[in-house]
């Protein structure tokens, strides 16, 4: 038990993966945590879990979670609401503006409320996958510029930090704004991508490079939860779509006509607009800094990759990221180390001398 | 010295990445490796590098090989038939149609030219980025159809070989519609997509989780090289990118309405036939096999991720992928880790009970 910063009950309503990871990082440190489920299935499977003890009839949370698919979230808040006059309440989903008109128009107590979005990636659905540590060093928002108060907002950043998660406060709009262009927009272009694939013959895909297999993994996402997502901030996500689809329908007519003037220089600021955009992200750590990245040849047997590491290890260099590549039909693997651009001779140089063949990364 | 299939002279022709990696491989086999090049000074380098011999008056290669850019290939491949009447011609450009039309309308002995294409990934460009070993495990394109004979197809078959590269026969109009759809419009999509960046601000690019960063990552690639590809293959690209624009069109569509009836069913097939694209896509080693995927939390220094697979090593379990991801502003790394289905229980409980914290994997 480390303690936490949340005082008195906290209730968690809905009991899927994102609620009942909520409910055992809270468990874990010492927080009376109610969870509830419209299904009483979910409900036991939750608590036998861990995720929380079953509610009772004089409760009294002083913090609600609600953590139930966008389509239902505004509702379930308006109820707890009203059921509990006392308390603050908040939700996880992944959409903040709808769920807010919604509360709006129902005329919900929006002094007690303040939406809220932990960025912690999908996976498998249900109680079953959650995890404590599912939101450690990840960005939760805090939704502002309603009737919340600055008290209100310390009790949502309370819970954020209790679990391990980084707060960042900004408006419904700003939210959505933001989400749909880095999370909802990749979406749905990886899945039209992943969709062209259909075309291709078991020869034609043979030939696939890690370029398409990194556009289009994301497109084997789950399409219930998506249609929820895209249908509830359609309107951000239709505004930047209808720019990528204007910008595609001007360089289709440019590829149309490969060799008439000025042709190859519009090709060329499109490309040249892709780097520029892709520089924009943000790198590890928070910081912009690029680093550099080598490919090292290795045995598809056991223990080779980690005999890699240790000996990196060993250099005393820190990798910054890694991926793993296998190139159909071989048994050799590629792996791709990045490291501060300062270090990269020098690793090359002592792997090499180790007897690792490494080649400078794929683009 | 490993001996080569390859007999006789070689002689390449553009001292660049391609070529001077082809003349690494080629020489540390034994072959007598002659490269040429229209710049002294990239010639020289090459050399000096190791990648050839200069070119001599009384040369007589069996087999050259150019590597130059795609726009210029058609013309070096006609100026050597036509200088060396006793060779057979191959080039390793990206795209296969177009240098074929070109040398038909130039009237060039197509009876000894053979169109080929190394799929190595892009690299930094020069012969100072050149490796023997970059060809190894690929796929490289051996252009079938037109003139060539059975024996000359083996002779590039023989080059393909002692790269360690893996040959794989096709027409140019084969090659040139899969690598459109593998590898030229996923490059103009992830493109398209970087662009859209610009109108992010800092704040809301801090949101960014691995699916942007991985359908962008290719966005980064060189301006110059993808003017030609592009150019060189427009008509089947924009074959394929105006069934993207009409199926992206028609989301547009759908999303403006979410709530008509229909909708959500519409945007639910949309969402499916991305999933059936995707699980297209070639597993290791060929095979079509999906892998189980784990994620095990790394603290943020040297040798933690060593100490990981050096156990995993230890409990005899081989790691089919590898993928390192950090989230801004925390010391702590997640990696995933791909493994076969039927091991992926003991080793989600055998790390457990190593003190690893793991969670099933994010979609």
């Amino acid at each position: 038990m480390n303690g936490s910063r949340i005082t008195g009950q906290v209730r968690i309503v809905g009991a899927g993966l994102l609620g009942a990871s909520i409910g055992l990082a809270l468990r874990s440190k010492g927080v009376d945590t109610i969870v509830d489920d419209a299904s009483p299935g979910a409900l036991s499977l939750a608590i036998d879990y861990g995720a929380g003890r079953a509610p009772l009839g004089d409760d009294s949370p002083g913090l609600i979670v609600v953590a139930v698919p966008p389509d239902q979230t505004a509702a379930v808040v308006a109820k707890e609401l009203l059921a509990f006059p006392n308390a603050i309440v908040t939700d996880v989903a992944s959409v903040k503006g709808l769920p807010l008109s919604q509360l709006r128009e129902a005329g919900a107590d929006l002094s007690r409320y303040v939406g809220s979005h932990p960025l912690a990636g999908r996976e498998r659905g249900g109680a079953i996958s959650a995890r404590a540590d599912l939101f450690v060093g990840r960005p939760w928002v805090i939704a502002t510029g309603n009737e919340e108060t600055t008290e209100m907002i310390g009790v949502i950043e309370d819970l954020v930090l209790d679990l391990d998660a980084l707060p960042m406060l900004m408006t419904a709009e700003e939210h959505d704004e933001s989400v749909a262009l880095v999370s909802h927009v990749p979406q749905v272009i990886s899945t039209i991508l992943a969709k062209q694939l259909s075309r291709g013959s078991e020869r034609s895909l043979s030939l696939t490079g890690q370029g398409l297999r990194d556009t289009t993994r994301i497109a084997a996402s789950d399409p219930q939860l998506w249609i929820q997502i895209l249908s509830a901030n359609s309107e951000t996500v239709v505004d930047i779509l209808r720019s990528f689809h204007g910008d595609l329908g001007e360089l289709i007519a440019i590829l149309e006509q490969p060799s008439v003037p000025g042709a190859k220089r519009a090709i060329a600021e499109t490309l040249s607009a892709g780097n520029v955009g892709v520089a924009r992200l943000p790198g590890k750590h928070g910081q912009d800094r690029r680093f550099s990245q080598i490919v090292v040849m290795v045995d598809d047997t056991p223990g080779e990759l980690a005999r890699l590491l240790v000996e990196i290890g060993d250099i005393g260099i820190n990798l910054e990221d890694l991926r793993l590549e296998h190139s159909p039909g071989t048994l050799v693997g590629l792996a791709e180390i990045s490291v501060l651009p300062e270090v990269e001779a020098q690793l090359v140089s002592e792997l090499e001398a180790l007897g690792w063949r490494v080649a400078e990364a794929w683009k």
